[in-house]
């Protein structure tokens, strides 16, 4: 145990991160972002470039960790000006950040064409600037900008940069492989080199970029030949096709014994349950799906679709999972479908609570129904929530809550009294509640939209139940053909407990498919307050 | 050049492609998908398992491809059975492939558990299915699932079944990482010993899983240890995390100096330019959103963000781009002012017919435009004949030949005289054409194919031009949210000269996305009518 080399894990979404196309973080997303990397355990948070934009210079006007070394990223001083009178760098030195990351050209030719100095002077700037940032107390680090493409150039240039930062008192020198184009056997062999330059390991960090779907392999390759800090970001958002993605390195460092055996890093064992967690939250912030087929974290990671291996997964997961789903907080899943047997339903019952036999005909009929509803178009392989209402409804008893008398939606384009073309869309439902009659009309962003919102309007005594329900997904997937063709609609529902549920519909009327899969929402909602009753009514 | 090896490239996207959660082929997108990738040039296309369900049966009632070795899956003869009377073998024999592909267990602690055989008789089925299959005239291959863990379990066992299959006259034997957790050191240790122990490297293959989202550097790690056939999906799709993408691996292979200085594929290096498009295609096909970040192919694959390095990606791409984007059919996007869109706006419409002077300002009105409705959600990549009416609006002309004052889609449901639910959905339409007011009722499928049939039904003079115009698909993508979402529709339509054309619509109703669509649709007939006047008017 005492023997293990530690790495450390230096996270960058909130500044290489930032460069994702669509990604623009307020002042209060980093604040939620720098909380939960903190929290998380990681060793590095870079929280931006104080003094480049009013975000990030808001962002540093103080502390955001309490436990991860807070880093404010910045260029090196511009050749010509002294360390004590270049603006940028005093602005990054006021900073509240316990560190320092530089960025610092290591490529002879972008120091000529981007910066416009010397070599000489281009290390002079490295030099001072590393000096400057020690004398404030500060933890410093350099990355190297285009360390691997600038090596290939240059190697002496290139490792002459990567020294300066050493030799000047930098923590950490950082290898970037900001094209991402370098392969795994290259950023091994050109790590070694460094550090049979002079460059101890335990003072190198690795960089790396996915434009060949390599950032996670060039990180690990890195850390085999011997540097120990990790830059990366959730989920591997970042520039173009992303940065290493610290979701996938972190429990394959910890996880697999080729990296555990040698490696620790500064997260107890058990944090890593929390990965899947953090994983989604992320996404959440950013207001997007989760990738289903993450490593480790996706829904789909530990899923197996009903074929020549499910039975076997249930019978002997260990042998089909590369790890336990419940080491990085996620689950195993075996896909209902039609081509699913006896056991795989099961199984897939009993993790909802409901106990069948097997020799039960009403389970034979469930597996018939499910089979009958996926020929017609059904998927209830993304549709957990209408599988447990069908599940329940053949083996047992759904209460009726209430019943919908009819509805009707109406779309129309005409001329406003301006001239301008307008389009409203209106919904009238009619429902019934404990035979009383309740009638709920709206208006909304198209039929579907008029609907969900007029069916929720007024369910009675239901109310106040499913007043915490929303929508967090709707999609439409035609299944053949043209305008007639079948519509299956998917919708992803949640609530204000966390709980989150998929329902589907299905018809060649895309109102009746939406309107089915919204029932579904509804009464899965309803049932589940019941099976779950909230610990605190208020 | 002699001296390059040549890696062999095996598609099987519709075998374990068909693992991944929601997805599912019919036999005509099994056709489909089998000529693009035959098309585009792999060596092998796996097709699925024939005997194992009814669509992949009838997907090898023929010959699928026309270069590629159309290959079928399928297990080996179960043990104490003669392969002449083994059913399945039988049907994969007698299915119309080129090549067989066996899976084989090579995990003695599978060959118990899973198959309950002992470790000679599945050795023994190995060798006999190989010999059958080769006796039959097919290619022959064997994949040796669980090949790594079975390795690091029982390493000679493992090796054993390898051995057993090449020495009874396989091609290829692949070495699966079935349960995906391999590292790449272990994968090209694992190679190394299989190769000294007697298989030649030019008869290995790599099957590669995504579980450490490394399954590119794993596949990539087995080629530089000596395997020569590489096993992967279209975009990654599979089972859990995915297969090994091909759509990355391809690139990397022919452009990378590591591997493109030793190696050659069985495609002409110019291949490379239709990537972008193949992987397009095929998301287009599974009906769903191309990964942005993809590497090689995403839209932000060569996307710069304003920032540190936009201007000076602008000013010397070449050293800010691991590869020219244009290798791979792709294009650099600068999300600043993109002036690089103009000569490919200037080539897109002169392959249109539409000449246009690079000076002129209308040019500029054009580009501004289809940048505007792109970022509100149209896609003009997938709608090549709404993207053709908005030029010719934007530098000509296009006749107003009839005007839509105003539609109404109505859906209703509600009981019937019989006590069934039933719902109804009916349109009308009020059409000027020539000043004459036109109305038109219909009912249909749902509001949108409603809204079809009216709007189709009578536009007058015009009517006689569009008899022909039908629908071949739909589609309908939520760009965002719930059910107030942005919703963009794209329609193909078809006449009977063969003619083919895309439109698209969007809306945050998705009768008025659709609408839309559809009324670029019949235009664009028009317009066409009037460009290319039909030989004979009959």
């Amino acid at each position: 145990m005492a023997s293990k080399e530690r790495i450390y894990l230096f996270d960058t979404t909130l500044r290489d991160g930032q460069q994702t196309p669509g990604v623009d973080f307020s002042v209060e997303d980093k604040i939620a972002v720098a909380r939960m990397l903190d929290a998380f355990g990681f060793d590095y948070v870079e929280g931006g470039y104080p003094g480049a934009n009013p975000t990030d210079t808001a962002f540093f006007a103080q502390k955001r960790t309490r436990d991860a070394a807070f880093v404010a990223f910045g260029m090196t001083k511009r050749a010509g000006v002294s360390a004590s009178n270049d603006p940028g760098l005093a602005a990054l030195i006021r900073a509240e950040s316990d560190a320092i990351c530089f960025v610092a050209k290591s490529w002879d030719y972008h120091v000529r064409v981007a910066l416009g100095c010397t070599n000489d002077e281009n290390l002079e700037s490295i030099r001072a600037s590393v000096e400057a940032s020690v004398a404030a107390g500060k933890e410093t680090m350099v990355d190297c900008e285009h360390f691997f493409d600038g090596y290939k150039a240059n190697p002496e240039y290139a490792l002459a940069c990567a020294r300066a930062a050493y030799e000047a008192g930098s923590r950490w020198v950082v290898l970037c492989d900001t094209n991402g184009g370098t392969q795994p056997p290259e950023i091994r062999s050109i790590v070694e080199t460094v550090i049979a330059a002079g460059i101890p390991g335990d003072h190198l960090g690795i960089h790396a970029h996915d434009d060949t779907g390599q950032a996670v392999a060039n990180s690990l390759a890195a850390v085999e030949a011997g540097v120990r800090q990790v830059q990366g970001t959730m989920n591997g958002i970042g520039e173009r096709c992303g940065n290493a993605n610290l979701i996938t390195i972190l429990p394959t460092l910890m996880l697999k014994p080729a990296y555990a055996d040698r490696f620790v890093t500064g997260l107890s064992p058990d944090r890593l349950a929390d990965i899947t967690r953090l994983s989604h939250a992320f996404d959440e912030l950013l207001n997007r799906a989760p990738n289903a087929q993450a490593p480790y974290v996706g829904a789909s990671a530990f899923a197996t679709k009903a074929g020549i291996h499910a039975s076997a997964v249930l019978k002997e997961p260990e042998t089909y999972e590369h790890v336990p789903p419940e080491t990085v907080g996620n689950r195993r899943r075996v896909m209902v479908s039609d081509q699913g047997g006896k056991s795989n339903f099961i199984a897939e019952l009993k993790r909802r609570g409901i106990a069948v036999d097997k020799a039960d005909p009403r389970l034979d009929t469930l597996i018939a129904l499910v089979k009958e509803r996926e020929a017609e178009g059904y998927a209830y392989e993304g549709a957990d929530a209408s599988f447990e209402l069908l599940a329940r409804r053949t083996l047992g008893h759904v209460p009726e809550f209430f019943k919908v008398d009819g509805f009707r939606c109406m779309v129309e384009r005409r001329f406003d009294a301006n001239g301008q073309l307008k389009s409203v869309s209106e919904a009238v439902v009619r429902v019934t509640v404990d035979g009383e009659t309740l009638m709920s009309v709206a208006e909304g962003h198209g039929p579907v939209n008029a609907l969900d919102i007029a069916l929720r309007k007024d369910l009675g005594k239901y109310q106040r139940e499913i007043a915490d329900l929303a929508l967090a997904d709707y999609k439409v997937r035609i299944l053949n053909g043209g305008t007639e063709a079948i519509t299956r609609v998917l919708i992803e529902s949640f609530d204000s407990t966390g709980a989150r549920w998929s329902t589907v519909g299905v018809s060649d009327n895309i109102i009746d498919a939406s309107f089915q899969a919204l029932m579904d929402s509804i009464v899965y909602k309803l049932v589940r307050n019941r099976e779950n009753p909230a610990p605190k009514p208020d």
